[in-house]
């Protein structure tokens, strides 16, 4: 058995379904082992950003990683955005990195280059196979990592310890556990809980993925008096009708420090302290109102929704009901496009079961305000701020979701990033619809020159936010890459498209021109 | 003044033009100097990968660097491949990075990461901003070292030094000279060529660029009994009717060794000793023939045209005419199209003075090999092997010498990593004109299945070296994008096409399906 066999075989084992791939000349032996062990299947990607990204919707939908195939250092960087999307998203995901053959590394050929600097900054795990015998081992090594830091893993295989023979499959790693959450965090929260202020409990990771984790949590806060959040750009937020609705914080810090006022202890829950996503003059790092205290009901890596469950027996809220929330109406657009219109028709319109990919930036803010208007969805939101997530993380949660619509709210700057990933949609016949918010702008550059007091930008600066000129076609760039494609302009053909698109097997594009 | 507008003026000081940039929130200060400093021309890309290749091409054509500008670390990864091939082409350019502001980037805000371990595998120098006032001295240092070191150059720019006001444009710095070549070597060569063995000389860097150092190192070759070559993926080679044909170095090991063998010493003249691209079983690192000696004209920094014209004196060629050499006949291709159909279309149609980008992969070789039948004419080709860098090279070659025509000859697999660069090409009104070699296929990766001994690939195996369900539609996409496109598939409507394309201003695509 060959080393390339003997850690496919491990994957295998360990549960490992999917690897999202790019080949080159030193992942041949990889490629090879995709025959052998039947049990992964290869999905190709026409460029690593597809790669990465999709591997990052695919674990965010299962809790499970995905393995890519990534063609040495600069096929690797090629895939390092969404790999930073993926480690704040804490995706686990194993990376395998072809490598020059062993005893080729020092002759300095030419796409040699220092791997694991590359690597680092986006995993929490980096390591490298010794030979065919220990390459399965090391693998195992690699899948516990990103399980247990939740976040990318990075294995670099040598080509010669691939292809040699003495491969043998190692024993099946198991899923490691979260570490319970500390009493004594839990009781202090409980003590604030109990204080008769205001709190406000910051949902995030694992909690807004729960819907009991999500209802315990109104529950507590409701029983303390105070109010939940969610913190903004989670990696899974579940939805729907049996959901308590919970706002999301907003994006510019002054707004963030508003939507805190008047509460009197920040609860984390799954979440981090808020922070500001740019550095603004006069603005703190952290937008909170002065005099908030913080307190964090769990570690980072530890059960929150554990620890949440033992926060309401010791509140005495586990049996309560959480109290009833008003759901927002959402009226059906008509007339011309704007960022609220296309929410509306998406909430409208989306199936039950739904996953929302959200990568609206400009626009994105209005789908979650009126989404607890939708059936039972959840939305997978930019984690990192690293720009092109959006379809291939579409792609991926299609992967592992055949059995549910995909929605993807995309802006037109950051489709252009990585829209090489509708390609593998048509390959995969993925029920994804992809809908560009297309206003041929980096609108969120208009914003930033307006905050930087640029009202009237000269040419020079305009030209670098406007897309306009020539404004590109996706209806063009769809079919070139093998998806049907529509293009709308009123609220009334997006409902039509969306509806039909909905309707019929397989990847849809709607440009929907604002 | 703010910081960025020092920086920007002592950049336009040094003689810098133009700016490749994709910038985000935290280089809006850059941004807004671009109205301030209009020496500096910013071109936009739709993603890094596009914004560094394109700096790339514009470096080889002018020998003098270009900005980048790019968003943190997640923007700066995006170029990072094309970077890689920079640095193997010595190509100098100073990326700018937009930083948070300082006293934000230990909050860990979303878009933080490590920037200087993404940087330094691609950089000959890494620094960061210190203040609004010493930023410009610190640009200055950060251009001197890309060309010093024929490497891209990372400043990373906090966001608060380029907005504080401050800024004092720092004097200009001058161009380093390269040192001269160490007469010893040079004496040693001498000695070498004198000993009535068979050497070869082997060319590249700064001599295949110059038309003068490869005529000067083929009258060598010929007073010593020897031969010129010249090595594989030069940044910039030279060719036209005054100038000697030089055959470029096969791409699999075993070829380079058929090439070298018979000759008893290797000369590197601006080259380095041959290196297999990927280590194979069997084969050596370097491929020389047993026996071979090798020795260096120059060291990689030198200068080794310097080095040339005095080893021309010492061994009495300097004054010998160049030895007559045959150029290939080439034959108008008819009916359906293969590599060497394409080629020799190119050959046939291209106009004087044209640039050539080839990043053709399985069909790279097809054009160097009859191209010396061509007008004058540079050929830029892949140095690194990071794929994706033909169509953002043509574009930067094109924005560097908008006076000659360019024409990239591109393989397929590849396009689809960057074809965003069309919309630049689309935007600035360049004459790019692009020839997809379409096969549908990783063609690469077919013969690498075959070397490694698998015949009939498995069904698996075969899926990742094909791009044919669905085949991309590359007139769909480059019209997409803004350009017109053509698809053909005989040698007579190629001829046709490419004439038509040369005849017209603005960029143009041209589908060649295989």
């Amino acid at each position: 058995m060959k080393g390339s066999e003997g850690l496919l075989a491990t994957a295998a084992a360990a549960g490992v379904d999917v690897c999202f791939a790019n080949p080159g000349t030193t992942e041949i032996p990889l490629v090879e082992a995709f025959d052998q062990v039947p049990e992964v299947r290869a999905v190709l990607g026409l460029s690593e950003g597809v790669v990465t990204g999709a591997a990052d919707g695919y674990g965010r939908m299962t809790g499970r990683p995905a393995l890519t195939l990534l063609h040495l250092g600069p096929g690797f960087a090629n895939g390092i955005a969404n790999l930073h999307n993926a480690r704040r998203a804490r995706t686990p995901i194993v990376n395998l990195i072809g490598e020059h053959a062993s005893w080729h590394q020092s002759a300095d050929a030419p796409l040699h280059s220092d791997i694991e600097s590359l690597a680092k900054p986006v995993s929490g795990w980096v390591g490298r196979t010794s030979s065919a015998a220990a390459a399965s081992g090391e693998f195992a090594e690699a899948y516990l990592a990103a399980l247990r830091n939740h976040s990318p893993a990075t294995l670099i295989a040598a080509a010669d310890h691939m292809w040699s023979q003495g491969g043998v499959p190692a024993t099946a790693p198991a899923a490691p556990q979260r570490p319970q959450g500390d009493e004594q965090q839990i009781a202090e929260v409980a003590k604030v809980l109990a204080a008769g202020r205001r709190p406000v409990l910051l949902l995030g990771g694992q909690v807004v993925e729960s819907p009991e984790g999500i209802r315990t949590a109104v529950r507590i806060a409701a029983a303390a008096g105070g109010a939940v959040l969610a913190e903004r750009g989670s990696a899974r937020v579940e939805r729907g009708p049996g959901i308590p609705p919970v706002p999301v914080l907003p994006y510019f810090p002054e707004a963030v420090t508003e939507a805190l006022q008047g509460y009197s202890d920040l609860v984390l829950v799954g979440a981090r302290t808020p922070v500001s996503f740019f550095g603004y003059k006069g603005q703190p790092s952290h937008p909170l109102p002065s005099g908030m205290a913080v307190h964090e009901l769990a570690d980072s890596d530890a059960d929150a929704l554990h620890a949440l469950a033992a926060l309401a027996e010791r509140t005495g809220s586990a049996a309560e009901e959480p109290p009833h929330a008003e759901r927002p109406e959402v009226v059906a657009p008509a007339g011309p496009l704007d960022a609220d219109a296309i929410a509306a028709a998406i909430v409208l319109t989306q199936p039950e079961n739904s996953i929302i990919v959200n990568e609206g930036v400009s626009s994105s803010a209005s789908y979650p305000a009126i989404a607890d208007a939708a059936p039972a969805h959840c939305e997978l939101s930019q984690t990192g701020g690293a720009i092109g997530m959006g379809m291939p993380v579409a792609t991926g949660a299609a992967i592992a979701r055949p059995d549910r619509p995909v929605i993807n709210l995309q802006a037109d700057g950051s489709a252009a990033y990585t829209v090489q990933a509708l390609w593998t949609q048509a390959r995969e016949s993925l029920n994804v619809t992809t809908v560009i918010c297309s206003n041929s702008r980096y609108r969120i550059l208009d914003h930033e020159l307006q905050r930087a007091g640029i009202d009237d930008p000269g040419a020079a600066a305009a030209s670098m936010t406007s897309l306009a000129d020539p404004a590109v076609d996706w209806l063009s760039v769809a079919r070139g890459f093998g998806v049907e494609a529509v293009r709308v302009t009123t609220g009334e053909d997006l409902l039509k498209a969306l509806g039909r698109a909905h309707g019929e097997h397989g990847p849809h594009l709607v440009e929907a021109v604002l």
